[in-house]
């Protein structure tokens, strides 16, 4: 029997920081037939919250740490104001958004990440996906919405990388259904040049995925992407997607399909 | 047929500023046996919150007036991190938590409320309640908790009194269910003398209702919450007990016991 398909979106926070364009890709999202999964990155509100509060941010590697302070304004931004305002924007869409965290029907559980050489705070990586919950929200014609915050079933929220988020909840459900996963970003997609927009690499399977990581074409915020989309693609989904969030509804247009 | 018993439970403010309290609260919570769905109220982190954020909160007739700067606090600190506090530590004690706002899976409708004498801004009036979702969270060992955020399908939040949530919710499942409506909050009960913690008016009906009104003996933040309670009463809920936090677990102390 062949499976349903299934289309997972990440979108991050270039998109979210653009009223004009969350709201034109939340129509465009509403628009997308069939089974839909979103899934959102947290955008510059957490860090001007963190500043009107006098709280500094950190990052290290393009990464927060997230000291509890931190924990509690993502908590906030992300599971709060973002999930929220999404979720009401899709309902007025008519797509019947549900607003999730990782902790919420348990949906995905994660552990505070090891300190090697640095402590990241309270950052989880992801351990598994609720599958069975997902699928009762997909079959009763729902749209779950996911923000990048996940728990560890001891009573710990803990901030997670949105793109690890998709790519786990992708692998999960690939026994499934058919699942594409689909990266949004502010670019057309993985960039030949990143100072030239139309320098899209539209192909990418594994074997240019490292000529392009020695080319060093493939650096930086893009390297942990790509990892994510391979390992998704390792582990059983169908395919995956990288560009500018028009990709959803019109696909005419250059974007960077990867597999193996 | 005889219907299945559902415990709704509204905690307030003063339990959740309470971390011990309310640790303890969500401990005896879950082990409550049967279906059951929490709603909480807001606390003063909010409240501490705008102050941070050098936002001052107005309040008429002890309701928040809800402008939009206001409205994404509450927004943040009720749907973000409270509720997804709770919830993860409702996971923690094995009750199968899902954190909801009235926008989640529509599950509750509401409207701007309209403007007579006072503007309340984001304020929101309940229209209906999703009963199909919320029985497909409880039939599926889900226990549903809701923040007080509502939303108008028109993409709008609204900030919503908690106690009319609860009530809202118990008179639409009260088809279906056995419906228990439980008020906990800081005092014993309706007290006779606000003074004195012991004096708990253990039975009210809705003579001695209009009685303690006339006498002033119910006032204040009491009498709307216990025309939400009459109200719930009305149309199909079974019992309502308003008390300290410990009856969830404890029903050998003093509490008010409310019938028509």
């Amino acid at each position: 029997m062949s499976k349903q398909s299934l289309y997972i979106v990440k979108i991050g926070g270039n998109i979210i920081n653009d009223k004009k364009l969350l709201s034109s890709f939340l129509s465009n999202f509403s628009r997308m037939e069939g089974l839909k999964i979103l899934v959102h990155g947290g955008g510059k509100r957490a860090t001007t919250m963190a500043k009107d509060l006098s709280l500094e941010p950190k990052m290290i590697g393009g990464r927060r740490v997230t000291d509890e302070a931190n924990l509690e304004i993502v908590t906030m931004v992300y599971a709060g104001l973002l999930n929220k305002n999404m979720v009401a924007e899709l309902q007025f869409n008519n797509c019947n958004a549900i607003g999730l965290s990782g902790a919420d029907a348990n949906c995905i559980l994660a552990h505070k990440r090891i300190i090697k050489d640095i402590d990241y705070g309270f950052a989880g990586d992801v351990d598994a996906v609720n599958t069975e919950v997902i699928k009762l929200f997909l079959d009763n014609k729902m749209t779950p919405v996911f923000c990048a915050i996940t728990h560890d079933k001891k009573g710990q929220l803990l901030n997670t990388n949105a793109d690890t988020i998709s790519s786990e909840i992708a692998k999960s459900l690939s026994n499934d259904y058919d699942v594409e996963l689909i990266y949004c970003f502010e670019k057309n997609g993985v960039l030949e040049d990143v100072d030239h927009d139309n320098s899209v690499i539209e192909h990418i399977n594994k074997e240019r995925y490292e000529d392009l990581i020695q080319k060093k074409i493939i650096a930086e915020g893009m390297l942990p992407k790509l990892k994510n989309c391979f390992g998704a693609l390792k582990n059983g989904v169908k395919k995956v997607i990288i560009g500018n969030p028009e990709i959803i509804s019109n696909r005419n247009q250059k974007y960077t399909t990867l597999t193996l």
